[in-house]
Parts: structure tokens; sequence; C-alpha cells
């Protein structure tokens, strides 16, 4: 039982779109995430997906409409929805999902798609 | 599917010790609470707690150390280990665990202890 720091996580690497895993309880895993530019479209089959700003701006598009937020800001993407982050800027983020859930969803990208999870 | 403003949400009440929920995903809850002072001893049977600091300072105490937390750092407590909460100054706290968890665990306390939580 140590304290987590999110800026000395986030301090570790550099590349978007590559999520770590920081902390793990009641089968759900916290991880944190540097977004940049477009990622893709996709929905999670089972897990609903919590996305919270704590540097920049994330644009949550979906089919019908876009939220914004920034720091200190959240939202739940339930299972089944689709969505799209988007971050101009840049962004990171904290997730808290289900430790099953896959980055890309139903969409296998070959590049973007992480099966595997580094623990920093 | 709308943003949720930790501060806005932290703003809607003054009551220490009393966590409001503020989103639901995969059988857990997100809680923001405010502490001051020292909670009470407890454990909880089955439920890991996060603990994210977000404004203040949090002393967690464990029965071999104490572990203090800034704004950005978080800590796990797994199921079964004895902790107390204390803010000497007073702390702005969000909270991720299984929705049944209790805020008292084992511990049943006449005024501290909460059943059911407002959701805001």
């Amino acid at each position: 039982m140590q304290k987590i720091s999110l800026a000395e996580k986030l301090a570790l690497f550099e590349d978007s779109c590559n999520p770590r895993v920081i902390a793990q309880l009641n089968g759900q895993e916290v991880k944190v995430v540097k977004l940049k530019g477009e990622f893709i479209w996709h929905h999670h089959e089972r897990e609903d997906e919590l996305f919270l700003v704590v540097r920049g701006r994330l644009e949550m598009r979906f089919r019908d409409r876009t939220v914004e937020l920034g720091p200190g800001e959240l939202i739940v993407v339930p299972h089944g929805v689709e969505h799209c982050p988007v971050s101009p800027e840049g962004c990171e983020v904290v997730l808290f999902e289900p430790a099953a859930t896959i980055n890309t969803g139903n969409a296998v990208h070959a590049t973007l798609t992480r099966h595997t999870l580094e623990h920093v």
C-alpha cells in the first residue's frame, strides 16, 4: 500500500494512445494515458469506461454529439456506446474500467490496439 | 452521457464524512467526499477502496504506518486492511469502490455510518 502520484506515472512515458496500468482493485484497473489527435471509433461490448481528464482538453465524440472535458472533469461511456476520443492539443487522462478492457474495444487496429498493457 | 465536474459536485455540499455518488459503472461507484479530522478505524470485508485526493492533504493511517497524500495522489486500500483516514486541515477526495461499500466497513458508528448515499 503505497501512494501513487498521477503526475509521476504520467512522467514515465511520452507515447500517445498507450495506456499504462497504475492500480488494480475489485477486478477493475486504473490506467493513465496520453492522448493526442484522433483515436478511432469503437465501442466496448461489456465494459463501461470512465475518462477523467487531468491535463489538457478531451473531446469525447459520440455519433450524435461531442462532449468537451477539461481537467477535473470526467465522463462515463456505457458499454455498447460508440465513441471516439479526440484531443487536438493533447491531454492526460485517468481511465477506470474492468481489467479485461481492450483500448479499441470492438475495433481491432493494426497499431492502436493494445492487448497487453505495461504496469508502471 | 454528460460530463461531470468534480469541483461542481464538491461545491454542492459542506458536510464531512458524507460521501455523495457522482457516477456508476461496472457495479462500481464513483463518489466524492469531504473529510476533516479523524474518521474511525475500520476495514471492508470484501471491497478494495481507492482514495484519490483532489484538494488538501489526507493521512491514511494503517496499524503499522501512515501514508500522506496530496492532490493528484491516490492509494488503494485492499479489503481486510484496517485503515483510518485523517485530515487535520480538511481535504476533498474521490472514491472508487463497489456500489455496496459502506463507508465505515465493519465498524458501525451511530453518526458516521451511512447506509444510503445521496446521488448528486
